[in-house]
């Protein structure tokens, strides 16, 4: 196990009817002006905004708003946010909705207290400071309700980025799982899909005697195989919600990836897609996942064997182990295809003809000039462009 | 899943000469004069004490020590810690050992700012405010390091009580596995058994559709059959006792047990048995855990059938689960017996006249005069009696 920091204040309510304490969250955390961070109209509609803002009044906080996040969340939103942020002497960030809510809120408790431009936080600047930020989520996926990650897409390119830093972690999440019961299974779909890859990323390791981080993800992807079809096919299913927004908060506060190196092969590869179509992050990573591991399957058969065999039942082939190991990821494309994700280009919407540029920016996008990814293996633009062809 | 809030913001340093982080970490959250509390002579004679002081001397702060903490940690000691710190004008507690040495320094932590006599905490008053406490972890066993509880038995009638609050969570833990190495095989052996007896408590839960954290807790009872038997064959054996010493983390931190109702009846039964005869707490746990389990088999009878096979891989007898169920309670005496834990009165040293005290002390010596356990089930002092006599 490699040496590691692990730290992860970030203060949680969870359960019915907990957005009401997003007052007394807010006060506890020492925010007096809010800004209210949302995404379309499904808060608006569901009266969660008007029950948010009437826990703060009622704690005498006082607010300003701003609505329209988009999935993949854009920098020209969060520009705005910091302008409004400065002009209101906002000092608490609350973010009402999903991943991108939170991200995009992320981006703007930064940028607000930052000297430059708060970009550069997505071109590898490290995140020093950032307002407090508290959540109420809507959605179990991203995980950004416990990380201290934000993803960033710049309309300029259409470049999708990520940033990091202990002042991204919220100050509060607030997780009801009665909010996620009137989202359509698609997104509920791409919702689990996310919060598989987050296991998967640091499944998949090159850290040697890591058993207690491997069973604990391995109990989460169990979990993830058992609930989701429950959800999928009765979407009120309040105790299947729960175990998932949990797994989902578990899967990437990270307290199962430390001392290990960790993959996000799949994650780099799919931000191209989701960045270039415009698709759900979730939807993207169902077509990428199986291509990924396949085309690294390999570098470790054994660890797609231990995978295969914990997670999905899969019987040990001891003669064979490679056979296993594939069974483990037919397993899992089956899985994913049942909850209603799509497994190739087509089903999303990508075409063969971007995948050499997408391949391009994929390993030379990120300004370093090195033409690599860097995860479980280490990949060059032509390994990239074969993986994008599996998922044809 | 019942709802719930959690809150861990400790700051986690993890790995081999990890000790030498104290100092910035005294310095990052705030201490400038510091109590170092510590047990026996094991941490002056490996040199670790040193390092330590050293670090903060480093940072230039300032310190005064109270060694002498004893396993099952008494009243007495920690009045003269709340005298020292008073006078001392101390900020801030550096427990450098065990789950006793943080637990004795917890207590001093809240008695040195309180008012009253710090044992009214542990008849039941809240703790609302703590100095600062930092660890440094030398026994991976209490969780102690990511908890926000202490256990402390007064004197005077050797009673052994426990308490609970916010204030009680460290602000830092530094865990480097290598300080274990030196541990006797019997002490690393009950330390396995408290983290398992841990898990086990949180396990048994009359809370339904609690899938997630189910799937934790087995995780974690995994790592510790799987990695328990290599440190007591190779005590020198790092990578294990690595994955134990997070494992003994993520077992009582509470992440895991979270939106259920938990047992906890074995600790209470144990405690007894430590008061009374100052046994090891993991050895006392070995006795007990097998004959309450016992007890308590048909209460629900497809619960302890899952351990058995989630756990410890026992066939499921689908014609008669409670065949599953005791083989699982077997194999648990089988895995303790193999690490060196005692099972029975005899081999812990207790004697079968002290029953009917015990029993008593157990039901009502809480104060609240009940007469009652209250855990996954609900035992009376006859009950509590027919526990003990299993252990016979």
């Amino acid at each position: 196990m490699d040496n590691f920091s692990f730290y992860a204040p970030t203060y949680f309510q969870f359960g019915k009817d907990s957005e009401y304490m997003a007052g007394p969250l807010v006060k506890r955390f020492g925010g007096t002006k809010v800004l209210i961070h949302y995404g379309g109209g499904s808060v608006v509609r569901s009266g969660l905004l008007d029950r948010v803002k009437e826990s703060l009044t009622k704690e005498g906080i006082a607010y300003v708003e701003l609505g329209g996040v988009k999935p993949n969340p854009r920098s020209g939103l969060v520009y705005e946010g910091i302008d409004l942020c400065r002009k209101e002497n906002v000092d608490f960030i609350l973010a009402v909705g999903g991943g991108s809510t939170i991200d995009s809120s992320k981006a703007i408790a930064a940028g607000t207290v930052c000297d430059g431009d708060f970009w550069d936080f997505y071109e590898g600047k490290p995140v020093t400071k950032a307002l407090p930020v508290g959540t109420v989520l809507t959605i179990a996926a991203a995980g950004s309700e416990g990380s201290p990650d934000s993803v960033i897409t710049k309309e300029e390119g259409m470049l999708k980025r990520g940033a990091s830093g202990e002042a991204y972690r919220p100050k509060f999440s607030i997780l009801n799982p009665a909010l996620t019961m009137t989202l359509p299974p698609y997104q509920t779909a791409c919702g689990i899909t996310d919060i598989m890859a987050h296991l998967y990323e640091r499944y998949l390791t090159n850290s040697k005697d890591v058993e207690v981080t491997d069973r604990l993800i391995e109990a989460l992807l169990l979990t993830m195989r058992n609930e989701g079809p429950k959800v999928i096919a009765n979407p009120e299913d309040y105790e299947a919600r729960a175990n998932i927004m949990w797994a989902g908060m578990v899967a990437h506060n990270n307290i199962c990836g430390v001392g290990r190196s960790q993959d996000w092969l799949s994650h780099g590869i799919e931000h191209e897609l989701s960045a270039k179509y415009d698709c759900a992050h979730g939807a993207g990573l169902a077509v990428t996942m199986p291509a990924v591991f396949t085309y690294n399957l390999k570098h470790d058969i054994m660890r797609f064997a231990k995978a295969a065999v914990r997670v999905w039942g899969c019987e040990m082939d001891f003669d064979n182990p490679e056979r296993t190991a594939k069974a483990g990821i037919e397993a899992l494309k089956t899985y994913l295809h049942s909850i209603g994700m799509p497994l190739n280009f087509k089903e999303l919407g990508a075409k063969e003809e971007d995948i050499e540029q997408m391949a391009y920016t994929a390993c030379y996008g990120d300004g370093s000039g090195s033409g690599k990814m860097y995860g479980f293996t280490v990949l060059e633009q032509s390994d990239v462009e074969a993986i994008y062809r599996l998922m044809l």
